[in-house]
């Protein structure tokens, strides 16, 4: 067995150096990754960070999810400043000794909701929007911090087209009206859109996910979890945003319950991995992804990926890890609404020895 | 809320009547279903049915998953007889009372292995076969009754295509050698393959999947759990066989760990359930199936049926259901490798009220 395995690091906080990065005008991105952009932040390895992330989704319910801060964003960042893409990203964050070949490892340390309301969207990119005569809902949930669920306050049609980054729609425009009464959601905050720059030059689209991570919307990605991205720029540059209180696997109307979250996040640089898509690591799992606009695709990559995960880092051999995949890994939908869609190979982490 | 939420019958064994199905060339179909064929049995609703099931891998390790009864089936069955799919399937069972419109619950009490043999095959209908040059290899596997593990004992490369149902390989004329010898496969007994009879007459594959079940190759429809399927024709005519010692949700090899098990279920004709498609019940969820050629079709197929699911069963409006599947609804591969594939999309009970 290889001694690689991966391991999340040790929370090790107490000797930690730690950073804030509010999100402000000057520290986000809206709609874009670029690795030529200064860096918000230089960190060390170790250090911990704790990241204000704002959502694209705050115009669905202004009233609701819009205070001061995030107001200041939405007026101060312009339409012609926001796009190709949706998202509004804190960073980057330049991790210092991150160097292409090394992984850098994102550790959850806390989530917390900065407003305890949230949007989904049944949207014109939703996988059924033919099916529902081509109109758009919202459905706006709000957080019960003591049963750490999600309950849905209401929903409204949507007045237009949501094809505009960041439009704030009018409470009174629209019919308000309460649904899934009885319904409570348990509450799993995570990042959908994390990851270091991706290696292309210029200013590049934050929808599609890819090999240095972006629109993943994993959402296992909680709070004790850490996703390893393969390095692919000096410095890691690392962005998160579009948090989201709870999603299903597959993300299927096109977003989750979309919220701003205030993550606590501990990084660490590691040459010790050998991977070349974003992997995951849970208490139980190891969740290894594959991309392609044909969901097929997808999968075939998810577990091409995942065959060579397990080659390189547990020592097996490609007919094992093949057999073992078929007999006891889980293939899930990451998402199916990003353009480039995912898949993900859940590999459980006990059908193993120990490491010693 | 609506009160027809599917809920598994009680198992009830105490006054129920039991009858027995032995697995011989009378009582198993090799390759196909047939709504023509005379019952091997007839039960009434509430009646329990110890059922045996033959895999039709056992030629892949005849020294170890072959005996007496086994090799009756395989000599008696001859190669004209059998196809155009692979299974062996046991059965028919004809259920009092069950009409078209009604649903057939399957509830399972109890799964065991017939011998502690499985084979798994990298195939060539795998989804990586192109990527292993073609290649195709046996992986046996043998269950340890004291920890509910699996282990692998040998693997080899197979002699030729693999393509006939039920060729038997000399042990002697392959090249067995230990594989994965650090790693235990948690045990999750199956049926591969069960439904009623498809509602279409003659001869039919067992091999796609659909409305009726079939090869649906759900890995989650274990002990406890009830699927519950949409009745095609009079008597239900019951089938099962294609039992697995363990799968990964997506079998993405071709085959899961194939073994021979025997099964004790219960019946239960049920009129209060508005379903189009196979849906399992498993202590914590309800599993909704969406099947096609095309994965992204597939997925939007149990989109649609689950949406359906909750307006006829829970209540929920469309616009509700929609939301609340893209925030709280889990979409997983169900198998990738058998022609027509399917998805599931996971609900977790516990977001709704208690019934009352």
């Amino acid at each position: 067995m290889s001694s690689n395995t991966p391991t999340r690091s040790p929370r090790r906080a107490v000797d930690a150096e730690k950073h804030e990065i509010k999100a402000t005008p000057e520290t986000v991105n809206w709609g874009f990754f670029d690795n030529s952009q200064e860096p918000v932040a230089r960190v060390e390895s170790g250090d911990i960070v704790r990241i204000e992330t704002v959502s694209h989704h705050a115009g669905d319910a202004p009233d609701l999810m819009m205070d001061e801060g995030v107001r200041e964003i939405y007026d101060e960042i312009d339409q012609e400043d926001r796009g190709p893409g949706v998202h509004v990203v804190t960073g980057p964050i330049h991790i210092e000794g991150a160097e292409p070949g090394d992984v850098l490892e994102c550790r959850i340390l806390n989530l917390e909701p900065r407003l305890p309301y949230g949007s989904n969207v049944s949207a014109n990119w939703g996988l059924l929007y033919d099916e529902f005569d081509e109109t758009e809902y919202v459905t706006v949930y709000e957080v019960d911090q003591e049963t750490h669920t999600a309950r849905a306050c209401f929903q409204y049609e949507y007045p237009d087209l949501y094809d505009t980054p960041g439009r704030v729609v009018d409470p009174e425009s629209v019919d308000r009206h309460p649904v899934l009464e009885d319904v409570r959601i348990p509450v799993r905050y995570h990042f959908g859109t994390a990851g270091v720059a991706p290696a292309e030059d210029g200013c590049i689209d934050s929808v599609p996910p890819g090999v240095f991570g972006g629109n993943v919307d994993n959402r296992h990605f909680t709070v004790g979890t850490s996703m390893y991205y393969p390095v692919q720029v000096e410095g890691g540059l690392f962005t998160a945003g579009d948090s989201h209180i709870a999603e299903g696997d597959g993300e299927i109307s096109g977003t989750a319950i979309e919220a701003h979250v205030d993550a606590v996040v501990q990084f660490f640089v590691r040459d010790d991995l050998d991977i070349t898509t974003p992997v995951l690591e849970t208490n139980d799992h190891w969740m290894i992804h594959g991309f392609d606009e044909d969901l097929d695709e997808a999968t075939r990559n998810a577990a091409i990926e995942t065959v060579d995960f397990l080659q390189n880092n547990k020592g097996l051999s490609e007919t094992e890890s093949y057999s073992l995949l078929s007999v006891a890994g889980d293939f899930q939908s990451t998402q199916v609404v990003n353009g480039v869609k995912g898949m993900h190979c859940k590999v459980p982490k006990d059908i193993f020895p120990r490491d010693t």
